[in-house]
């Protein structure tokens, strides 16, 4: 195995500069310089060693300003050259993406396993790689990233605890090079997801942005004064675990009140299934209740909406986010509690709060698996973007 | 009137000299080096103008490492050059300190307000700035910093909101240097003691930190990924705010169910006084009632408690701060609630989450306008330390 290739960003100055060129490249020098606040020395100094590597070039549309003066030669990653693959786990299926450096996916793979165990799932990511591989214009894959739910050490490439999957102290990194011969990063994938809808999606041009995944649990990424916020511990983010919910609800978790008590899918079912007295009630079944108007199905979504809007308000009268992005795979059903979740927030958001932004941006699972392709250019680049 | 003095600090790299220089000094350029990840030479290129503007010399106690080889010539601010003032405004009252350039206080003056009117209080901060003036060793204020409560425009010198006070579109700046002939510099309160507690005090070494304020009102200023929390339209740490209590209980600030509604030092007194039937009951007498184990203002402190060890859960499971600070000048109080308070946090903080050191520091008002003086030295750097 090759180890991963690094990028050349020496200083805090030249990975300003590289991120600029690759989030929104091709980009003329001067737009760079306004972007970062650096100098045209500065940005030379950054971008030479770029170009040297075979990271950047200069892209082929030359032009000039306003057609007078000097022909710009915008500056654009190197598509050509690097190939990546990202993978999503979930509990029975995983997803896989392929990727240029320029984050665009050119390929999708995806493979079910009988179980969440490491070994099975490790087969399917291997069936994905191998098969991403075979689709790469290169035929190479010069790095994976993994995406996965829960406590991620990303520096020891383990997953320390993924209930979702049932793992705990998985070594995962070790495990996946082992098998695919192929340099491995691994994330938690909502800090994944955060990480591309800050470089690559809605929230590119937001000085601060929070995620909102909302799904089978309820998580949050933050991106605060430049950085994505990571928790002394281990622990950030987690939204679905505030306790703003009755105390006589139990979660998952083990802990009382939390918002996923009412608010996650699993909630909602669980409240529909008890009181139509049908504990045989899917997800769908309860999606097309509420759309004929059942009142227990109505009721269980207006709530799941109230919880979320509180939770959107304790997030924001905290931290402020400019932009708050509600993603996730149930996010096409949004309307079936948008109104009561954006009530509640109106109603909790303290003063200017209100003025925050909340977009929605349905993403599937391919989505997730694109963010965890980003965390490899973030690795290759040192390990901060 | 003279302007603001500015610190020569051309760069993030002089910044984090200068910042360490400040809170750590005297300190030798190896132990800079180690704390900054900066080399030798980049240090010299920071500290040279420092030392030509007069703002940082060579301590005198210049030793050898060990006894051995070449003696060490520590760095530190220069101490008898710049005074300043910081002044924190209550409804009632304003608080006074006369500080160095590295924070230490020299001096303290307070004066009463017949009100909370702008006039009133100017006159009080006045004849505040003027006994200070009398006090500083140079016969000069270099600068004025005042902390106030509510929403702060810092750029424009402005108290947007601050119901505490009453105040709307206050420009206090300008009226304030008018009235002294000293440059001024206004900022919240909260932000202050932040970041004077990240600075100088217990959250010096925490890479983040949370500083929770109790008292008439609950608020919070947070530092994380190397600054404090902003938020993108003013509003930030209002955990006073979160909706975490029931929502049949109306916030001052017209909202339901927020944890000031339980745990204010307000909240407390009310529920006493209603229990009691005493409309007359103080604090301090709600105070003595629960030592005596009164059982309505035992439950009181009990349900604050609570109150307050849930806030801080759903604060350190979203943003995870290495440390919470919780201070402010009811906190020698902290007994009556603390067992409930820590006991909530336990059981709502998320995994690893649990591991947040909470420690407690009562503060006086004379460290909050510590703070403000603090914000002075802050804007002498170019507005960021």
């Amino acid at each position: 195995m090759t180890d991963l290739e690094r990028i050349p960003v020496r200083s805090p100055a030249s990975v300003a500069v590289f991120r600029r060129i690759l989030t929104h490249g091709p980009i003329g020098r001067v737009d760079i310089a306004r972007a970062t606040g650096l100098s045209q020395a500065m940005i030379t100094k950054a971008v030479t060693p770029l170009m040297a590597a075979g990271f950047v070039e200069e892209s082929e549309f030359t032009r000039t300003e306003n057609g007078v003066g000097r022909p710009i030669s915008p500056l654009a990653v190197v598509r050509n050259r690097t190939y990546l693959a990202g993978i999503k786990v979930t509990a029975d299926r995983s997803y896989g993406v392929l990727t240029d450096l320029g984050a665009d996916p050119l390929a999708q793979v995806e493979a079910g396993h009988a179980n969440s165990g490491p070994d099975e799932v490790l087969r399917a990511m291997n069936q994905i790689a191998r098969e991403l591989r075979r689709r790469s214009p290169s035929g190479r894959l010069d790095g994976i990233g993994v995406a996965v739910s829960g406590d991620v050490d990303r520096a020891a490439g383990v997953v320390r605890d993924s209930p979702l999957l049932g793992w705990r102290s998985v070594p995962l990194r070790e495990r996946l090079q082992a098998l695919t011969g192929t340099p491995v990063t691994v994330e938690n994938d909502v800090r994944a997801l955060t990480l591309t809808e800050n470089m690559f999606g809605a929230g590119r041009d937001a000085a601060t942005l929070a995620v909102v995944t909302i799904g089978a649990g309820i998580g949050c990424g933050l991106f605060l004064n430049g950085r994505i916020v990571q928790g002394a511990h281990g622990v950030s983010g987690e939204i679905g675990h505030l306790p703003l919910a009755p105390g006589d609800l139990v979660c998952t978790c083990g802990r009382r009140g939390c918002v996923e008590t009412v608010a996650s899918t699993r909630a909602i079912v669980d409240r529909v299934r008890s009181a139509a007295g049908k504990a045989a009630l899917t997800i769908d079944d309860v999606f097309d209740l509420a759309r004929r108007g059942d009142p227990d199905a109505v009721a269980a979504f207006a709530a799941a909406g109230e919880m979320i809007g509180a939770a959107l308000a304790a997030l924001v009268n905290l931290v402020g986010p400019e932009l708050v992005i509600i993603a996730g795979e149930s996010v096409t059903e949004y309307d079936l509690y948008a109104d009561r979740l954006r009530a509640t927030f109106a109603e909790h958001a303290f003063g200017a709060a209100i003025d925050c932004d909340i977009v929605l941006t349905p993403h599937t699972f391919n989505d997730w698996a694109r963010g965890a392709a980003v965390c490899v250019i973030e690795e290759m680049a040192g390990g901060s973007l």
